[in-house]
């Protein structure tokens, strides 16, 4: 790994801890994906129906983040996958100690993707790099589409955009190719996949980019961030 | 005003420039509300929708807060009411000095309402006292009922629920009951509005509350925060 921009940055303690994290994921072959929307956008729903479509012998794990309940732990804890609540008790954000000492009794060689949900803010989380090897934005369609614009950290950060609930588009004022436009605006590169977890419409493509992904996480060094 | 309370409190310098905020609506008898939810909610639509409906002779005005953009200023600017845009640069919030800093050109024996539309944030925002007389917080049904639980420092603190964009029931996964139901463990006194922007329903209740409590606020003392 070339050490050399680490080295040239003023090394916070939260990017000396994320990046002993990233190194781990690097050496044990796992895709770790940093989950982060506004509240409401869909993130629970779409990793219930990723752990769904997960065949049991499927090597993966979800650390979720909330505020406050256990809710979404409860949620996801059904498809029989190891997952654990990380309670902020009002914090408005992970952080990579918080995921650090989750991780502590999980031993990480028995994993091929770590799934973090980050609380719900499409501010704050962008700027806590928790050594995911991508971050994804996840929007959906009631939200507006000028949110790449009003919110550009998370979007130009973010490698993937899902673009979520999109059976709701006859009912509501969504403009996919404008929502589009702006997150390339911001970031010219992102990836976009539609998905809707209702009618599981682009649930394929979202397998597939994070097959495609898992692949290349143990082929090529993560982005820095 | 009784002093006492906030004799004994720690104030700090947000607090200090809210309570003078506060003082100043209160002299002039403005009904000053802080809007807050997750990006995406409805916030500006309600606000369009408010002074569409406002007779040209209402004394009211908008302070709008985002992180990048001027958009929301430009869509509430075509009323013809005074309408501002704060743009934070990357603050997940707004606070107590970038309202006194923005009003300082406004002549407040001008106003009967003030709106501030706060940063898309369900978390941050919370904390921070603006010197309204009444937080609101705005939930749209796509969101899931959940919220309440999740992010309940905003729901304690908020005198009033505006639960919107209720045309998309029939096809969102929300049960109005468990969500009010939640509202109100979190916070057994607050108010509910639910509304629809595009059919217009509920927004006579909305106006109502917004008539009612601009009354009160010229014969009672604002809630402490």
């Amino acid at each position: 790994m070339n050490r050399l921009p680490l080295e040239r940055k003023v090394l916070s303690e939260n990017d000396l801890i994320a990046n002993r994290l990233r190194e781990r994921f690097l050496d044990n072959r796992i895709l770790c994906v940093n989950l982060i929307s506004s509240p409401g956008s869909g993130k629970t729903t779409l990793l219930e129906k990723t752990l769904e479509h997960f065949p049991k012998s499927q090597r993966a794990a979800v650390l979720t983040g909330d505020i406050q309940t256990e809710n979404d732990a409860n949620r996801l804890k059904r498809f029989g996958f190891p997952v654990k609540q990380i309670t902020t008790g009002g914090t408005c954000h992970l952080d990579a100690r918080m995921i650090e000492t989750h991780l502590e009794d999980w031993p990480l060689r028995d994993l091929d993707f770590l799934f973090i949900e980050n609380v719900g803010n499409l501010v704050c989380p962008s700027s806590y790099d928790l050594g995911e090897a991508a971050k994804i934005v996840v929007l959906s369609v009631t939200e507006g589409e000028d949110k790449p614009l009003k919110y550009p950290s998370i979007f130009f950060r973010s490698e993937l955009l899902i673009l979520s609930k999109t059976d709701l588009l006859p009912y509501v004022p969504f403009d996919v190719d404008v929502a589009m436009e702006n997150a390339r605006r911001v970031h010219p590169a992102i990836d976009v996949v539609k998905v809707s977890c209702l009618n599981g419409s682009g649930m394929d493509e979202w397998f597939h980019w994070l097959e495609t992904r898992r692949h290349s996480c143990s082929l090529r060094l993560p982005q820095q961030q």
